[in-house]
């Protein structure tokens, strides 16, 4: 890595960042060298998450945010998590990204992320994604993620601030994954507002938000939207501003940032330990400590004692 | 720990599962005593995992096959994986799960298993939580998930054979979720066959499973049902029945069980190693740490190594 690298990144150059975000994927020393340099350089770009139920048009909300957000002159990443897979393709979100409207303006940075096959996690990866981002001096970053698993949580809480986007009369899978990401909402979207239910929603999102709100010093708003048309973006956008500047003047975002870090370093410890337990061979091996607990000479705890070292 | 506890759960009495599953849930030396004496117990049920994209109707296909399944006299155990948070009250599964047509019938155990919350994964809680409904003599074990997320994903590799759910036209975000499921199916449902776009999204799954189908030796069927009419359930539980049998014929399903025993393994591992990160005090603690990246004292590898014992 020379420092040219570094100065192209820091210079916001698109080609530069897309190998930079390659190379924190892959992983090894090389990313962590990386890594490590552009760390001194992070801590300026504003980081939203937006997540919800599959349908909600969570895709639309975030294009007409970027469009409002390039109305005002910010530049934009986007890290949009693909839960389809890289082993079938994973082309899906990728086809979808592509059609989007800002796919031809250079102040907008799009990188789909594959939710699998991460060895260290999506967490780890992401971390290290959005530092990139961040380093490359993008104003916003957009952390987008399908928010149904405990993986997609974890990683769209890598935010400043959380979006949680809600669509009325969905299925009831996808209330049961609402009220799961409910509770990490700073702004809360009920999307498709012009539909029948759409106040009903409302209120339904307000009581479980009620419910949860206790011992936090800020009561996610509840705005309706109808992302297609625009209608009601403006205020989201106000919304998350006014959040971010509340955040800042109260020393939160820097109590929020320390969590992260907290997380990210947990994240990359995890990470290691797993490719530690992985990558150990002979007759404390994955392949053999399972056979001896198959066979009975073994339980799993003490297969698994014996695989971090303690047994 | 008292023997009569494990024999009334080798009896299969339900109140004495439901124990034993919230005593795994919790974990803890308790837990890890319990697990290690039903261990020799366990490898005798036939392990069934349902993942889908939400809104396919895997709930009430999984319903078709509970009854056909009690028709033919087994016993059946059910673990789902509820999406929705324990802080917000995870009711929302819970509710639909008593609405269940199976709730009073003796035979049929139903669990409904946080997704959040478990800090050494939900892997691990899965895991223990089979072995106990297999230590309890149930036939079929039923992973219920919606396949959302990395999490859920590795929960439903579990099983012995998945089944893998869908429906026609679904949305944009539902389509890619597809595409992350597809290549773990053996058994592929197309559900609500009935509606307009059935024959569509069955030869577009089918497109998919051939990309994804070289190397393996099952090609996975893909089924059409109207699980509310019970349409194609019979095909469904054959299918099932077959791909089992040829799995234990072929020697494939001992494969895959020391397959599993080595993510149960590893998974039980990975906790260990995350709660002796969490753990850690003092100068090496998480919050210190984190706390001189930011100041710039360390960059966040350097950090992790540390906590790992590396640095």
């Amino acid at each position: 890595m020379h420092d040219d690298f570094l100065d192209r990144l820091a210079a916001g150059d698109p080609s530069t960042l897309a190998r930079c975000i390659s190379l924190m994927e892959r992983g090894g020393a090389a990313a962590d060298l990386v890594h490590r340099r552009i760390c001194p350089r992070v801590g300026r770009a504003a980081v939203i998450g937006f997540t919800g139920a599959p349908g909600a048009g969570k895709s639309t909300l975030i294009d007409a945010y970027i469009a409002a957000l390039r109305g005002r002159g910010a530049s934009v990443a986007v890290a949009a998590v693909d839960p389809s897979s890289p082993i079938s393709g994973g082309a899906v979100l990728g086809d979808r990204m592509r059609m989007r409207r800002h796919a031809e303006d250079p102040g907008v940075f799009i990188r789909s992320v594959a939710s699998h096959g991460h060895l260290g996690g999506l967490s780890e990866s992401m971390h290290r994604i959005v530092d990139a981002m961040d380093a490359a001096g993008r104003d916003f970053i957009i952390i987008e993620t399908v928010g149904a698993g405990q993986s997609e949580v974890e990683v769209v809480e890598i935010a400043d601030i959380c979006v949680v986007v809600n669509a009325p009369n969905m299925g009831d899978d996808v209330q049961a994954m609402k009220a799961g990401i409910l509770e990490i909402a700073d702004v809360l979207v009920v999307n498709k507002a012009d539909r029948d239910g759409a106040a009903a929603t409302v209120r339904e999102v307000a009581a479980v938000l009620a419910r949860t709100a206790a011992g936090r010093n800020w009561t996610a708003p509840v705005l309706q939207t109808v992302a297609t048309t625009g209608v009601g973006i403006s205020a989201v956008v106000d919304a998350i501003a006014t959040h971010h500047e509340t955040l800042a003047a109260t020393g939160d975002l820097e109590l929020r940032r320390r969590l992260r870090m907290a997380a990210e370093i947990e994240a990359i410890a995890v990470g290691m330990l797993r490719r530690r337990v992985r990558n150990t061979s002979g007759e404390k091996s994955l392949d053999a400590l399972a056979a001896a607990v198959l066979a009975g000479r073994l339980d799993p705890e003490a297969a698994a004692r014996r695989l971090v070292g303690e047994g």
